[in-house]
């Protein structure tokens, strides 16, 4: 698609051919200036962050279908070698896209559909990035798999290396959700607490990144790779929907590369001629205790000022997101717009998508949720288009959030009439 | 397949044509009478339980296999409509059959798959029975969808009723772990906690389904429909490994059912030609607190006496197993056994799962995986067999039993030499 320009892109150095498929290059999105592949993430002309580039031969529909039931379907559309679903990962994707019907009559929407990303191996859309970003290191050498994590990417790098049979060392806030953190040792990483929050962690990591030989933290030196794996969100939602692109989607922000990347996945299957070309707007989701693309957006400006979170929505608590320009680029571009809610309203929304459909996500998707009824209200979403939300994370990561809320409605001894006496109480 | 040969089975009083798909009658486990389908669990005859019975129609592979990614695949097998698919339900199974390469050469095994029913949509192999209960509850025009439950049936139930807008109510232990109790109130179902255990709730389930009208309690009056939703993890097994049968498998057991109804989904599928027919060894796991099939096996019994239960394994912690006679057939017929281990154990190879393929299961996982490393040292299991074992649940459920057992390797400030100084004296 994108052809290779300059010269000065080589094959990369001690790489089998065909390790990054029909990827060809990086590109700067800043200045365009374009790197070959390797363990790049800042562009050497002007340190703006790097993307990966292809050229794509022909894909089919039926190819696709035809493939593995994992992201490997859409192998030819990510930097992976075809022989990808080979190695030893943990097969994430193609998880359910359900039709909302009752969250849709609740919400005042005619069609919905809720990605429900919870079904991942590690539940959460994180298995999905780390996939990739676990095949780039593997093809560059690299051998230990890292990150900084809010939780569910530390679940879904200490999984992925556990399965690979690769070291993991992940990086995680030492006040974040018990949950989370035995989610990850679990799985024998080298679990780190650090005294700071996520944007303190962040900046240990890059520093880790540019100092130590062979690792690969997920999302900082290998982040090209990485970002690329949440292109198979579009994906599958569109040959979910029959190949078929929706109106507008409801997507959570932290560093907002899922949002950004969905938008770059669609673009190409308009491109590839799987799908009609159709607008689609977009819309992006934040916790207003953390949500500096929001002000920034509100603001009317291009350039995201770093806030310091204080929100129960944990792994949406990026202070300083990375792709902030280009949430605001996407969203701008597509008609969309991106808003915020408060806390209390992600509880309720947490409930209510619970309560609706019986699906139980974590505080991203209140987040998410709240901020559809939110854009609804505010006339921002079209009621009558045909909308997908995203679903990243699962409930059971955050019980904390909602255990306050929730529980038995009456504690009985066993016995009939203590039922009867209650069950009489409660449905009179 | 099974005739009606009965003249006194009539068609269920006031359902509709078609409501059971295949199924024709129920049939006494015990004495084989037949009974015709309706809201009935036991044999009017001696009390026997009752079993669904079919008249096959020819099933191909290619019709399965153009079918939806979930359990409604295999409608044409189960006890459901054919228009089962438009319902709303959860949608489950079709969830991951692993390659657990890493988990063979640790246990010492050639060929071994993890069937991961974390996967499904409450993270159980439950939402697959409840799914079928649920049909059958709509079909027969009641009204309340109830259970007593260890923790993960709850949770099927409650979001399987929330998606299908129905009226839930479950009954727990009072005791339960209070993440199953937060995952089951979640969905605004009426929780109601029972000071007591298991059996106790199940007792008083009993009562409650026969005294009050319009209920269903899955695995109680409408059991025999329920029951059936496990013969899917059977048929995907055999249908994700190429339609072939394994060798050999283990199955976590509480009430029973689970096992018994793989045992019955393998006959079903080499009766239909689906697949070639082989002898499979069927083996139980049960943890050493709650074993009471594991004490009647070994003393040669047919029939189960009831224990109290005392393990971590929760899920599995049912003290008078309503099919154990069944399990003991089952796993006597196939040439296999039924084993136990002790909670240290269980603990122990959960992390074993994790560390070495990335799949995170619940205590039932633990004792599963336990079980089958106990029975390659006690030489039952044929290390050159081609293993399946099934992980029904999700460790995210049941953080309690790791928690004191894993966690951070350090607490560091977010400098570079705090982490440096960390890094040395690790890997020194
Ligand atoms: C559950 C969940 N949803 C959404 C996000 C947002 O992802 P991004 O950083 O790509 O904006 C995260 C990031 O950690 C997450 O954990
Ligand atoms: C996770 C898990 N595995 C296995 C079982 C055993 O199922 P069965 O009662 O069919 O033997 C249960 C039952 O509650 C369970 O929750
Ligand atoms: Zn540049
Ligand atoms: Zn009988």
């Amino acid at each position: 698609m994108t052809a290779v320009l300059d010269t000065q892109v080589l094959p990369p150095v001690g790489v089998r051919a065909g390790a990054f498929g029909n990827a060809t290059h990086l590109a700067c999105r800043a200045c365009g200036a374009q790197s070959p592949l390797g363990p790049f993430y800042a562009c050497m002309e002007c340190f703006g962050p790097l993307e990966v580039g292809y050229d794509f031969p022909r894909v089919t529909r039926a190819q696709i279908e035809a493939g593995p039931k994992s992201i490997w379907r859409y192998a030819p559309l990510l930097p992976v070698p075809a022989d990808i679903a080979t190695f030893r990962s943990t097969d994430p994707g193609f998880t359910r896209l359900v039709d909302a019907g009752n969250l849709a009559a609740d919400l005042g929407l005619r069609k919905l559909h809720v990605k429900d990303d919870s079904g991942n191996p590690t539940h959460s859309f994180k298995d999905r990035v780390v996939a990739v970003a676990l095949s780039a290191a593997r093809e560059l050498g690299l051998n230990v798999l890292a990150c900084p994590s809010t939780g569910n990417l530390a679940n879904a790098v200490a999984a992925a290396a556990a399965r690979a049979g690769i070291r993991s060392v992940v990086l995680v806030p030492s006040n974040l959700e018990q949950q989370k953190i035995i989610a990850s040792a679990v799985y024998d990483t080298t679990l780190i607490a650090i005294e700071g929050n996520y944007d303190d962690v962040n900046k240990l990591a890059s520093e880790i990144a540019g100092e130590e030989e062979g690792w690969a933290f997920v999302n900082v030196n290998v982040r090209p790779y990485y970002a690329e794996g949440s292109k198979t969100l579009a994906y599958e939602i569109a040959e979910q929907l029959g190949w078929r692109l929706p109106d507008q989607l409801v997507i959570p922000v932290a560093s907002g590369s899922q949002l950004t990347k969905i938008d770059k996945g669609f673009s190409e299957l308009i491109k590839l001629g799987l799908v009609e070309d159709k607008p689609v707007r977009i819309f992006g989701a934040q916790a207003t205790g953390c949500s500096p693309i929001v002000q920034a957006y509100e603001a009317g400006q291009d350039v995201v000022a770093p806030v310091r979170p204080n929100t129960i929505a944990k792994s949406l608590a990026i202070g300083n997101p990375a792709d902030g320009p280009y949430v605001l680029d996407v969203v701008r571009r597509t008609g969309g717009r991106i808003a915020d809610v408060d806390d209390e309203t992600v509880v309720r929304n947490i409930l209510r998508l619970a309560r609706t459909e019986g699906i139980f996500g974590e505080t991203a998707g209140g987040v998410t949720v709240g901020v559809t009824a939110k854009l609804i209200a505010d006339g921002d979403l079209d009621p009558d288009g045909e909308t997908v939300i995203i679903n990243s994370g699962d409930g059971l990561k955050t019980l904390d959030a909602v255990a306050g809320h929730v529980g038995p409605k009456t504690t009985i001894p066993p016995r009939y009439e203590a039922f009867t006496d209650f069950w009489k109480g409660y449905t009179a």
